[in-house]
């Protein structure tokens, strides 16, 4: 599927670009396979570094109509989100003229979950003859793969945790909630949701240095993983070095992540950071998510 | 039940008092019921002017030895725990010579949830010839009663929040974890889990004046309920006056409790604060709690 992907057959690929260093990752590596690509940088979230490497243009969220003019233009028929983007609220939108068309819509999309927001957004610009592709259909490398991926391993109790996460972001998949929880020996200590993975571990740090986390040295794991009903095209959990450093400030002692269930800018990095800080960094296999 | 449990035929009873306004709105129902109460105040925790109207001894956490000694010397055989305690480390505790025979036992019991370890030390009392009992089981008119409790009713939204928030609460039941969630216009904003419901409602505020909960307005309603596997005679969610003041801050529309499966210290003053603060304040029954 990927060489599909990669033939160049539908023209240059457009990439809009979020935050964070995965649209340069996504962008070197399709790159790298011949296909030539235009990235979509999203003013206030893109690195300007970055897209200054590759044909580009900048636009604002909620500037749907600029996107599909420009893309039009350059002949682009299949489009990748990639990069980190808060849920922006209505009133932060600056919508033009297409995208107030479709304000109704949108609206209603704003009431609920990410999934529902994200898959919504996806079916507006499939509507508009655009092809949604997933970053890691034309960026196979940056999946997280599975297997112990650094130099520590997990314990039997980590992955007796790791299990027990695993069947909890199941139980609360249909919630379209977030995909990421922290047990630590059998015990549930976070569940995120609106706050994110960072402001999840910044919250386990808080109660460890509050006294509310018993027991010295490291203990706990993060585990990620897909909700059962995501739309992989726009919304994989993604993980890095920053993660494994906000792990390690959290004193939990490692990092699951479901194997090809999740993406990265860069896994050598991280593996890196994981063996420094003395952290265990696995790809669990996607298998482990089916019921018991 | 009650009746029997007031009846005063197995001596006084004996009421083991944590933190918050809780203790003594139980101690003064049973009181007036007419039977004896012997107060067991565990220090650091229970508030001294409250412990002085009635008999007591004070104790530590973890002095077991001391508890059975005291309660059999006052003829105690019926006990009841109430009030606020976080969940100690195993390193804060300062066990007595009893408590240090239970340690390998309780150590495995800090292994795993709070009601992994609430119903366990509710065990070992039982062992010990003490009969446990609900304090909502000697003083009922704690228990948070059915429907609109206040001046302000929730809307057809707000309704549609608070039965998404029960059914992710029964989802997560099977995980021990905590007994609240926050839903605004079908989006899961957080779940409680080690934080505690104060912690998860301080973070919606923050979310909130980080401009990351979209809309002006009162917006999401607090949703507690029992979980499904819990000792209902250790662990009943409390509400109060507090929990309306932060659902407040944390700018919700409103608190749904499941009736008859929360508790609260002073029913009255719960409503007058969500009343002034224009916030709804609803008990749901337990049968919205059933599998659709």
């Amino acid at each position: 599927m990927s060489e599909t992907h990669r033939s160049g057959s539908d023209g240059p690929l457009a990439i809009i670009c979020g935050g964070g260093n995965l649209p340069l990752a996504v962008a070197d590596a399709v790159s790298r396979s011949g296909r030539r690509i235009v990235l979509f940088a999203l003013k206030g979230w893109a690195d300007p570094a970055s897209v200054a490497r590759y044909p580009h243009h900048w636009a604002r969220v909620g500037q749907f109509g600029r996107f599909c003019r420009l893309a039009r233009a350059e002949n682009c028929h299949e489009v990748v989100f990639i990069g980190s983007l808060l849920r922006p609220s209505l009133a932060q939108l600056r919508p033009d003229w297409a995208t107030l068309r479709l304000l109704p819509r949108i609206t209603a999309l704003f009431r609920g979950g990410d999934d529902h927001l994200l898959t919504g957004v996806a079916g507006i610009f499939e509507e508009h003859g655009f092809r949604l592709l997933g970053a890691h259909d034309v960026a196979p490398e940056i999946l997280v793969p599975e297997g112990q991926l650094g130099r520590h391993p997990p314990t039997e109790r980590d992955s007796k945790d790791i299990e027990r996460g695993l069947a909890l972001i199941r139980a609360i998949g249909p919630f379209d909630i977030g995909q990421a929880v922290v047990i630590a020996d059998d015990r549930v200590l976070a569940v995120e949701a609106a706050e994110g993975t960072d402001g999840m571990l910044a919250r386990i740090a808080d109660l460890r240095g509050a006294g509310r986390i018993a027991g010295p040295g490291r203990i706990g794991v993060l585990v990620k993983a897909t909700k059962p009903a995501q739309d992989r095209r726009v919304d994989l959990p993604s993980v890095g070095a920053d993660t494994i450093e906000a792990a390690a400030a959290a004193g939990l002692a490692g990092v699951a992540v479901e194997a090809r269930g999740a993406i990265t800018d860069d896994l050598g990095k991280m593996i890196r950071a994981a063996d420094a800080a003395g952290l265990f960094v696995v790809g669990v296999p996607a298998r482990s998510r089916e019921p018991a």
